[in-house]
């Protein structure tokens, strides 16, 4: 199970009642954050779901509304006694941004370790101690807990939108095992994943194991205009987060001219994707109650929600 | 007239309902904001005085609780239409680290100015248009509209003390006037500061003003121990803004350990000053209740005050 936070839906500045856009992700007890405007360290305070096992920061772009509370937390991290490295990846010319940032905290405990622009997918892997992750892998694999896949988007500067793959490792299928001819003793390891040699013959874990299942995917698109790439990049997400900077349709061209988005726009592009659920966030300040153009995005997409600072989400394995 | 307003009373980290330790004042229209941590800008934005009008920033020191909100509220300024330069004012080694904090706001739309560790007096002239900072002067004159004295202090980075001082000019004493002699096509001019040459005569503005009146006078001291220079630096203030990271008499050690102050310690200098007024403000995150611990300063100095958020006063000058 995946747990998500919101924990801001503002765009552009903080307004009271309204931290900027970023996201909590939880995971096996381990977290990640996406983009960090001012005052993000605020509402993950209220939250409580507490700072030390921030493991990977990632930064969709180098705008301050994205990036502007990073050194702040940074620091609040570091006073909450970690000492383990944080990972932050974000597109090309992000470390540039945040050594500059990181000028104003120079005495953080720990090490930042900064991924720039990643091309392909990253692998996590995550246990008690935290999460690891190996630059780029080729494919998914069940040796990751987690793969991070990023999409280059739209927008005034360079800007990168996320997913989050959690893969399931098929069923044990026991007439398969027996069909296929496994000796019982392989039967755990090969379940586990491993390819085994076993009296000079080679052993796959597909010869154990059942049809394939979806994991969770969860994707995150900000500040961009709709591309094609989206649609595919997002396929099948249990929960499509994406920026809808204006709820009303007569504001597309300046959605167009700020290379944003409407509520529609967000919406057909949820369409197009067959996720199961869009979640809109990423308001205007000029935008009030965004509440009341949800219908623009429903009547396109039906289960659409609108973001509110720290709303809650849990998204489990479908049963299957 | 002089308004304040202050912003927020944390020190190190934000809370919820309690933003980091920020001064605004307001002066003939113009603005003047001290230390900026990260959420500064929210504060201002519940506070509507509005953004447009700050002409000149003055940072006491570069630890994160009194900077981080720096370029969130430049952008914001920007963005309020804002096109004439700021001036900041900050210790040494400021510079590089606003020059690290403004990569990530690069399209601001005016220019900062930013004077580094100013040695002596900085007088400042007050128009409809803004406030303008001249880089030194030796010693106050009714040619400025105000004086911005600095004071080195104790912390573990170098940090300033702030004090303002607006003049107030003498009463014209038309008795002496007369029996100066001075020409009554003069007196006007006299008045207004200027000295003047009449039929081969020079005539100064104090043979037609009465005696020395006292101006408004604000301190502003954060973050440091009490060092013996602060009493005659504040001295005479109308109001005194101090640090009081702690309370409790108990943690003077651990006031002394950071380079703090207890409420006490506040007090004191406020007594030995001899201000009228002490407002104590940058409370630990662990205090939750500063009120709490009044007495601790009251029986030293009675006229002690306990900062909170949004907190407003007006200095006017005495009548004389």
């Amino acid at each position: 199970m995946l747990d998500i936070a919101l924990l801001g839906c503002g765009g552009s500045m903080p307004i009271p009642n309204r931290f900027l856009t970023s996201l909590l992700i939880k995971y096996k007890g381990r977290k990640i954050l996406i983009d960090c405007g001012e005052g993000t360290q605020v509402s993950m305070k209220i939250l409580k779901w507490g700072f030390k096992s921030i493991d990977i920061i990632c930064i969709t772009h180098r705008h301050g509304d994205h990036i502007l509370g990073l050194p702040g937390l940074l620091s609040t991290i570091g006073n909450s006694g970690r000492t383990k490295p944080i990972t932050i990846i974000g597109p090309r010319g992000i470390e540039a941004i945040i050594k500059g940032l990181k000028l104003a905290v120079p005495n953080i405990p720990f090490q930042v370790e900064i991924i720039e622009d990643p091309k392909g997918l990253l692998g996590v892997k995550v246990s008690s101690e935290g999460m690891k992750v190996k630059k780029t892998i080729h494919e998914e694999s069940y040796n990751d807990d987690f793969v991070i896949s990023t999409l280059e988007l739209d927008h005034s500067v360079p800007c990168i939108g996320y997913s989050f793959y959690i893969p399931r490792r098929p069923k044990f299928n026991i007439d398969k095992a027996i069909s296929n001819e496994v000796p019982k003793e392989l039967w755990k390891k090969l379940q586990s994943g491993e390819v085994v040699i076993y009296e000079g013959k080679s052993f796959e874990p597909k010869m154990v194991l059942g049809k394939e299942r979806k994991g969770i995917k969860l994707s995150y698109i900000m500040d961009t205009r709709p591309i094609d790439t989206i649609s595919g990049f997002i396929r099948n997400s249990d929960l499509f987060i994406c920026e809808g900077t204006y709820g009303d349709d007569e504001d597309l061209e300046k959605a167009i001219k700020n290379k944003h988005m409407i509520f529609r726009e967000a919406a057909q592009l949820a369409y197009e994707g067959d996720v199961d659920e869009l979640l809109i966030t990423h308001f205007s300040p000029a935008m009030d109650e965004p509440e009341l153009y949800i219908e623009n995005a429903k009547k396109i997409f039906y289960n659409t929600n609108i973001g509110h600072d720290r709303l809650i989400k849990s998204i489990s394995f479908k049963d299957e």
